[in-house]
């Protein structure tokens, strides 16, 4: 397929084959890709949380609008951000651009006072929907790649963010839920693989100039 | 290259060859792919101009903090969210998943009638937020996709919306600018291109549970 073509093979599933894991090459290549995720100044204010257990799913199931994928799923992946991006979170950005590309420290200096100034002068909603906004960013991504890996899967916006933090205890770790992916593969009698995918004409959503 | 080579091989771009143009046929995949982006409830609240027109560019480097790739890419992208997310602009979309899908209106109702009811409820901010957050699931779709493509293009936050907005004469159109993609094909010359990748540990962004 190509990349169009995997475009529209995928689609939000609605009922997964519960009987079907994923190979765990296929969860590496998802937390591989997560993990090289373009973010803004590179901080990946991000962590992902990937779940196998079927006891913690069918739990989580009850606090996702009782969505059934949630437990039928293969994996479902959970996506996170920091709930503290202040001056250590930067500086230790900038300790691992020093180790990783030898850059001077004359170079990075100025990038990373104004970096750290720059957050010190934000309110913490302005800061928590800025990482939010880069989880959207990962997750356009791992769909993307999902589709060319053939993996189904149903972003969700649909879930009790608290209760997921209670139950992942994630609150103890600085992160707080935003996202959740369940993926896996569709079930054959999932009628919603068969619909047509409803979308606004290229002349309504594409402008040229 | 696999999908994770791929996303090996792409780098926020500094330098473009200026000399170089995308293809249309590549352009048009870009377009497909983002009408094809999963967004919340389906809604697509989203616009994408696009933008080949060199002195226009120039232009919008000025307002995007003298970023020489805006005015150097072969095209620039500008995802623009709706302004008006409203009861006609949900009743629209309906008629969109009745004509597309022939679903008849007794299943479709309760679901109209919930979605309008739930953004009658929700401030304004909270829906542009809301609405940003999918353009930038927009953006990480066409990253990954500008990747399988190799497509060089540099995701950009660092741009004044509002002097784009009345360049573009965006409000006129409902819309407002939230991300800038300058595409095209990275400079022989751009060191960036060499740099080691700088990422969190795997052990550090990965939960396994």
């Amino acid at each position: 397929m190509n990349i169009i073509e995997s475009l529209r093979w995928r689609y939000a599933t609605k009922k997964f084959d519960h009987s079907r894991i994923l190979p765990q090459q296929k969860i590496d290549i998802l937390t591989e890709a997560f993990n090289l995720t373009a973010t803004s100044y590179g901080l990946q204010p991000l962590k992902l949380i990937v779940i196998k257990d079927k006891e913690l799913q069918k739990k989580l199931k009850k606090h996702s609008w009782d969505q059934q994928q949630v437990a039928d799923a293969s994996h479902v992946l959970v996506f996170c951000i920091e709930k503290e991006i202040g001056e250590n979170y930067i500086l230790k950005h900038f300790e691992n651009i020093k180790s990783t590309r030898n850059t001077s420290e004359e170079i990075l200096k100025p990038f990373r006072e104004q970096l750290i100034d720059s957050f010190k002068n934000k309110q913490e909603e302005e800061i928590s929907t800025w990482a939010a906004k880069q989880a959207y960013l990962a997750m356009g991504n791992l769909l993307t790649v999902c589709a060319i890996e053939e993996i189904d899967a149903c972003p969700m916006e649909g879930f009790i963010p608290e209760k997921y933090d209670e139950l992942l205890k994630l609150n103890e770790i600085g992160l707080t839920s935003v996202l959740v992916l369940p993926v896996g593969y569709r079930a054959e009698d999932d009628m919603f693989s068969e619909f047509k995918k409803v979308r606004r004409s290229k002349n309504d959503t594409i402008i040229t100039i």
